[in-house]
């Protein structure tokens, strides 16, 4: 049970959605945030978007985030034609290095990493080594603001000591509502 | 310099200003968090809000958002007649035990302290303890999310590279104008 009372049935709003009912006058500039980042038309595909949430999700050991971003990846890469989402983010979890993405969004990824750690980790090495792989200014900014904005929803969600559901397949209804409707819809009671 | 070309003079748009001028559709949600966050109309003193901003920066060593939250919070002490405030953040950041800060600050600054490690950090012992000295639900909400943004603030500046003026008394002018205007409001090219 959450550390405050959200108001709401935590099985019914699990993780962030608890405290997002709780205050909406937060939620509105966090929800907008999210979809900025990682669903808005953009070069980087939003699947891959996901995946950098998931994998700084993963690293913050963040059980709600990791999972919730995970089935995101998965749906949005399967809205974009991959079938096999769940063994790229799989991958990438487990071993960066060998995982089937391209070089440019593991450049990215190590970014983002670093920026898990802190922001002074990031060195001017791995910023020219996705340069190198093709990644624009644009593209290393969303990454390095992606990165932060998870260092943040995960301590929003653990620190308030939110319900995470605890199946994969608990996260696939909450999935086609991001891919079909974006962030910020509100759940229903 | 930044990792990025962010279009502006860093001199003028020092900091995280650089950032958010380079990218808008982010600016917009990111003011609007710390406006909601820091100096809305709040059970907490804006001051405080601040206080608890400065120190989660101090902790994550980034300069530019610990020395202008610093000079946020003197700001809002002196416009709530506190003389005293830049000793108040001194002595926090100094030993947050002996600090000269009630019992209920301390009890929440030990929380935001928490979150700044990991969001898996914060305890029902913290949580009891604050809740001991009167804090509410909301107080209890809100630093939580406080400390958990300004992990993201805090990365998304040092991440990007970006500029940190060196003299407090750099930070003057934007903390006049925060405590004035609030966040949001475009710095003057």
């Amino acid at each position: 049970m959450a550390y405050i009372d959200l108001g709401v049935d935590e099985k019914t709003f699990p993780g962030i959605t608890g405290p997002m009912s709780y205050r909406p006058e937060t939620a509105k500039p966090l929800n907008e945030l999210a979809e900025v980042l990682l669903r808005a038309p953009h070069s980087l595909p939003a699947a891959d978007r996901e995946l950098i949430a998931a994998y700084v999700s993963g690293r913050n050991e963040c059980e709600f985030c990791c999972n919730s971003h995970t089935a995101f990846a998965v749906a949005q890469y399967a809205a974009a034609d991959t079938a096999d989402g769940a063994s790229i983010v799989a991958q990438v979890r487990a071993d960066l290095d060998s995982a089937p993405v391209t070089a440019k969004l593991k450049a990215l990824l190590r970014i983002a990493g670093a920026v898990q750690q802190t922001g002074r980790a990031v060195t001017p090495e791995l910023i020219e080594a996705a340069r190198a792989e093709g990644a624009t200014d644009l593209e290393l900014h969303d990454t390095v603001l992606i990165a932060a904005a998870f260092c943040m929803f995960n301590r929003y969600v653990d620190g308030l000591g939110t319900f995470a559901p605890p199946a994969p397949e608990d996260y696939t209804p909450m999935a086609q509502r991001i891919v079909e409707q974006g962030y910020g819809i509100p759940v229903q009671r």
